[in-house]
């Protein structure tokens, strides 16, 4: 075979299969993510400075986007999620718009800020969990004393891989509030009990706004002696949409972990990817041979099928994960793989 | 034709459907159930009577059956389900057995008796709502200081319409106690939390063993001042399975409304049956007709297809009803219908 | 305890539980239907005699029920499913009306008739399967030039049992013709191929109109040689409802058995009631002892939790039963059971 | 803000979102990929020359990639799905593997060969769509007297962008024949019977493994006058899993489309990306202003949210297309959007 031919094939827009074999189907996924930690206690210091010297006037979000070091172009945490921490000062607003790509926060430090969507006041404290769905307006307002830092996290990777989104921005700075603050968190969090007068709107998404911490800790606190849990990823307890069971947004799962005092966790691989932020406590994950130390709110690069392993570096008190992952995504397209392994190191 | 003809058809196990046409085929369900009240107030003495004169090893339960008036042979409280009232003793035990039938209790009054259902105790105080679903093993222990009493509930009348009723003794008089003390609760119940060590069991019934009356008030507390509610149900919650969000058993639907003070309800009817009994307050539901007065642990029947509204006699003060139906039945076999209407009177 | 004191409870819609437990609770189902053959030998004269004797104005259908010696009043065939053998005559129509109940016809003999449903035409050959799901205006014209006779099956008992049923007459006589001939069927019937501009209609019915014999029979030709089948059911097939791949209506599932020449099947029971009617070939069920000798067109109640096996007494040919069942509610309802048995005899 | 500040932050993985927010957040998607029209007449004479080339133990497949001008690195037809056109000669075989990207084929000419799928030999003839989902061993064996050639269609842009592909060889070249001939296809193809001794294997994928073209046409036939269809689509139809009456696999949608004599359809974009091929006919279809003549056996490109047309060139016969897309995930994940629009040109 001549380049000629090939050159002649190219014009029509063809080329051979088999000088692509080997890339096209690997023997198992190789993520372009690495294994990495991004740290709190270097991170928070660039957040405040920059919450000194940029407005958010001059930032639509003022946010350090946690950038995976084999993702750099489109920037990305893991291969199908993002994470950034963002910081708000009192008295500050952020524009509201709207995406595609769902999204929620995380709640690490601070107070008094709320975040509106489709029209319901949101309150936001440490170890809240908020989510904001595509196409549902959001913007946030701080009326407290100090600044606010939380994880954002979005699915725009994915979303983007998939040429499949839209963005808009809302025609005034704020939205309106129309709804009682937290109502979507109230009608739904206690007890396992829905509002007969609601029903799903069709989206996948949950309805709830906000998962306090408060009923996490309680949920935690409920079983915390006869918790059976797992032995990989330790009392791991899913939020969930209340219309369905299922995960709270069609493409990210949300989790909560307790590894108990003394965890030394078995090793797991499986095809979704996963990123987690440290609550509380000082423990440690090998991924691949890689060892993570980590302590509160570091934040946890887990690659598609990389093998993994949990350490609680204490013998005394809790570690507590907060982990999302596209294992819905997996799912979803049969494409969800697990097994056991061990990440050596 | 004539009458030999028909007996001859008899005999070939055949007859003349134009002779039965109308009987077959009615323009609308008209219930044997008649709308009725069981007065608390009325039958409580004869229960402590009864705890009094018959043993709990004489009676495998000791329940006095809420019989509707047009359902006495076979008993049942509305066409497909049954209610009783329950008491037992301090120090008494109750025989632990399983059944296909579907069943829950929801207590009334006293503190101090566990339902041990598959090997897990699960405690007992006012308000709760305890599940057995079908062929789970359960048996109840009382260690308080005063008579307890609960609503008992079970799907016999349509399990035993469907011939599909299993029952089994269990050999001994109690189960052995291999669970921790309300782990299904504890487990589900905060925070719309699901362990991930956990699955479903593919029965359809909800794995939460007790839905505690202090989550059930912090859910209608949690949105007292904003819930839109319904016209019809009030401030109705339903009770979900934490797996699929839908009922608590594939046969039986569980509620709790909250009817605000001075609430003059719509009018409504559906083809399912409904059993309600009354947590709290003073008012009247109109069904069909007939207006059944009711007031604190009274039960009311409302029959398929009657036309019902619900009224709060109190204008300070809130009545609070506990409702089951066998809705679920008939949204699973396409016969649930409904439409608003006036009960008159 | 005194006679009076149960007086007293009556008085109060009360009775003692536990003078009624052994019959509320039995250790498994004992069905009232009895296991049973309607000859079609005997039945068709009676059905010839009424075509002649009685008009289509004054019944509105001309229909032999199948009624169980176990199951008189009212008349059913097994407990929860009604049979029935129709005979319209040429030149004849039968009164538009619609009921709750779902139903289909099974033709046995004769050509040129067809069903209307919701407008559409549907023809009527012998071994086409014609769904009427529930609520779906139906009549019945007859163009050909001999009696046409088909099976009428519906769950009337069921929806009866259960208090949902509703019945309207069309206010004339036929409905007008609005879609084209065997519409429903021809969008559907062939290759797994679903017309992308039709969604389904929430009702869980299928929307094929007309299983034609053509097809079947193609179906159970194709997999001849191949087919696993199964030791009880030979090799059974199951009519589909094309949007969901389940039975084709909520309460009712439909099948083709093709027993291969000397099946001796093995035995089993399950909690759904069955109808058979034979399409063609010779043989026996026997049925918990009672041996049911089987030809053509006879009819053949399985109640439920009745244990049975089916043999083909030929050695040489094939014989092939269509049958129907209520699994799809015992499914829905989480009250199917099985397991294999041996009906003696 | 320095340059040094942001170096800074680079060496702790982090990056300021604001100088990214354009690019993560486009108001609305547009694909990289591009309108495009691949041309049977001249690819056909290349796929003949390296069928004389190149052999198949040099290639594993030989295939010619449609390579989309927009997706060259990595090379796909359009973002999420890919199509080749393979050739085979008569006594060659290609060597079995397996792969977790879905698979199928669509046979353009010839007859003679078979596809191995899972140890079942599936024949292959003009029009028939083969499946190959995730993870099923297949092999190509041809036994006819010329070259066969299909189009290969596979999710791979999809699952490689989700790094979740996995590869295996079989060890040897060719896998044992252990089920009868298209057994997979007999089994389901008529009449919307399912065999019930076979059950779903909990992958979403379809259990039949050739779909046809003489059932397919059949179904075109079926309802060739009465066919309502749609004016952006035809009388399109969906090839459907009979368990479930959804997709034929989680990740690809496959439909075949009529357009009638003129055909002059409406315009629409969605979400989901769509390669078509042209089983007959000859026509355009206008893609963003871009017109795409085609004929038989050409293959088009139709990004995802770019606006297309089709027409029917002729104004007596038909146009019959193929066309599959990745409808299916942007339905699972919760990104289809549709909207009307008109393409131009």
């Amino acid at each position: 075979m001549t380049d000629d031919a090939y050159a002649a094939l190219e014009q029509l827009g063809a080329a051979p299969l088999w000088r692509f074999y080997g890339n096209l189907f690997p023997a198992q996924p190789r993520s372009r993510a690495l294994p990495y930690r991004w740290s709190w206690q270097d991170l928070r210091p660039h957040l405040l400075h920059f919450s000194k010297t940029l407005s958010l006037h001059e930032a639509e979000r003022r946010v350090l986007m946690l950038v995976n070091p084999g993702l750099t172009d489109p920037p990305a945490t893991v291969t199908t999620l993002y994470a950034g921490l963002q910081i708000i000062l009192p008295g500050e607003t952020a524009q509201a718009h709207r995406h595609t790509s769902n999204a929620f926060r995380f709640v690490l430090e601070g107070e008094g800020a709320y975040t509106t969507v489709n029209g319901e006041p949101v309150r936001m404290a440490p170890g809240d969990l908020l989510l904001t769905p595509g196409w549902h307006w959001h913007d946030h307002t701080h009326q407290g004393d100090a600044p606010m830092i939380w994880l954002d996290a979005l699915d725009y990777p994915l979303v983007n891989a998939l040429e499949a989104g839209f963005y808009e921005q809302y025609p005034e700075r704020l939205q309106p509030l129309t709804r009682g603050a937290d109502l979507g968190s109230r009608q739904f969090l206690h007890g396992r009990l829905n509002p007969t007068w609601l029903t799903p709107d069709g989206t996948g998404n949950s309805p709830v706004t906000r998962y306090t911490w408060q009923e996490t800790a309680r949920a935690l606190d409920a079983i915390a002696e006869d918790a059976t849990g797992s032995e990989v990823d330790g009392i791991a307890l899913e939020y969930t949409d209340p219309f369905t069971g299922g995960p709270v947004m069609p493409t990210i799962g949300c989790r909560i972990h307790r590894l108990r005092p003394g965890f030394d966790g078995a090793g797991r691989r499986h095809t979704a990817s996963t990123v987690i932020n440290v609550v509380r406590g000082e423990g440690a994950t090998v991924v691949d041979g890689v060892r993570l130390e980590w302590s509160e709110h570091d934040t946890i690069a887990i690659p598609g099928w990389a093998t993994y392993r949990h350490v609680n570096a204490s013998a005394s008190r809790d570690a507590v994960l907060f982990s999302y992952s596209d294992e819905p995504v997996m799912r979803s397209l049969g494409l969800y793989r697990t097994e056991p392994g061990d990440p050596g190191a």
